[in-house]
């Protein structure tokens, strides 16, 4: 048995046909599992299958939601290269497909140059000086903040209540509430576990966002210790919305950037 | 046979097993079809097949190079939803694969509500104030930029020159040249033309950057008239950069996002 709630969460058993998982509860938003919890899953098995070491990068489509219960993970090989092993694979429950991925895996340099570098961590006040994300409040139920400790910056926090800073901007410390350390599988889960960025901009209805692609460039292996990640929507048109994230490690190093296409909560 | 020539380079045939295309000179960088290109190509293909008339979001991961010639584009259905259908395909040179791609096709409003922007089209220089890109010069023998009118902002063009700005950013207009109207398939291009934004960064060497992978965010249906583009790039590490792009019409409203992962060129 793993030690900690995430690689329980993740852990995968070869089957016919791919690798079993068990969904368990708490890594949800109202009932359905977190986006950025289901790709890092998916991801497990395609690293697995890729016998690469890390998620370099990946992209996920949600065709459906994925609960609790026993899921079918599957991969295959699409090129095998020297740098690279492309891969793609899905999720699925008994006929339903519940995510496609596609992705590069390979190796990462903990020693690698960084090269250049324009901008840095966000500013994030200390962790007590910000606000803890709770399963209840705002919109959701979100079973998710049992699992994570989530530190949002003050000046994003109220969105949850409906006043949002108009910033466009989500900022806090990310970790995982049993202490399990962050490693690149982590990144997927953590550039997508924050409320939604868009929650700060007053024009939108603040309710459920569905990610329809997400993708993230995972650029370094996060050293030990919480991360401090940023998310930003920029562009809401046509009910469609885009959120970017960088995540920053406890060094201060870049460690994952991430793309979303998501919709518009409708009333 | 189609009017302009970025219609017939895409322009396909249906047989067993997919649709068939041929790729003519002229749409390379040093004879290897344009990563945009070779985007606009599959997704074409996957649009066919979608029965949706635009891209929405479309990733792209690049295996092997396109030369001119004969391809054979594949495409299937992943899933048929209401709003939109996802789908994934191929292009194929004989036995190699050279690209896979994941997208998701819908409908596009062209009144759709530009409910939030924050920001707006990059501060160009008019067309005649701007530095043409010439198929000679830099690096590279563009090919492309004898089928394309781009025209970069004076203070971004020198990077050619090995004399890089400093900023990270590469910007300019783009048409094609036999004045072919914009659509959803050219921002797929248009987002992959320019010189590559990481040449305006001192410390990287200026040469060939292969794309891993490049995703689209397609936003809007483009007005009429030369679109206004800006790339940046601003973290390079462990020899792997990320180029982020934003294209606007010439009505001024946001058309596409995009991103790639590439690699930094080798000395």
């Amino acid at each position: 048995m793993e030690q900690y709630e995430f690689d329980q969460a993740i852990a995968l058993d070869r089957v016919d046909g791919g690798w079993s998982a068990v969904v368990p509860d708490g890594w949800d938003i109202n009932g359905n599992a977190n986006g950025g919890f289901v790709m890092a899953l998916g991801a497990s098995a395609l690293r697995a299958a890729s016998g690469r070491a890390h998620p370099l990068t990946v992209t996920a489509h949600y065709l459906a939601p994925v609960t609790t219960g026993s899921v079918l993970c599957t991969a295959e090989v699409v090129k095998q290269g020297k740098r690279f092993t492309t891969m793609t694979g899905s999720i699925r429950r008994g006929d339903r497909e519940c995510i496609r991925l596609l992705g590069a895996f390979g190796d990462l340099d903990p020693e690698a140059e960084q090269t250049f570098i324009d901008g840095g961590p966000p500013d994030l006040p200390p962790i007590d000086g910000c606000v803890r994300r709770t399963p209840e409040g705002g919109t959701a139920l979100v079973g998710l903040a049992n699992r994570l400790n989530m530190w949002i910056h003050p000046d994003d926090a109220e969105a949850l209540d409906d006043r949002p800073s108009g910033s466009g901007l989500t900022r806090g410390w990310f970790e995982f509430r049993d202490g399990r350390p962050m490693d690149t599988l982590a990144l997927l889960l953590a550039a997508d576990s924050f409320p939604p960025a868009v929650f700060n901009i007053p024009e939108v209805i603040r309710g459920w966002v569905p990610t329809v692609e997400y993708t993230v460039h995972v650029r370094g292996i996060p050293a030990p210790g919480p991360l401090r990640c940023i998310f930003q929507t920029r562009f809401v048109s046509g009910g469609v919305l885009h959120e970017d994230g960088e995540v920053w490690d406890s060094a201060g190093r870049l460690v994952a950037i991430s793309r979303q296409y998501g919709l518009l909560a409708q009333s």
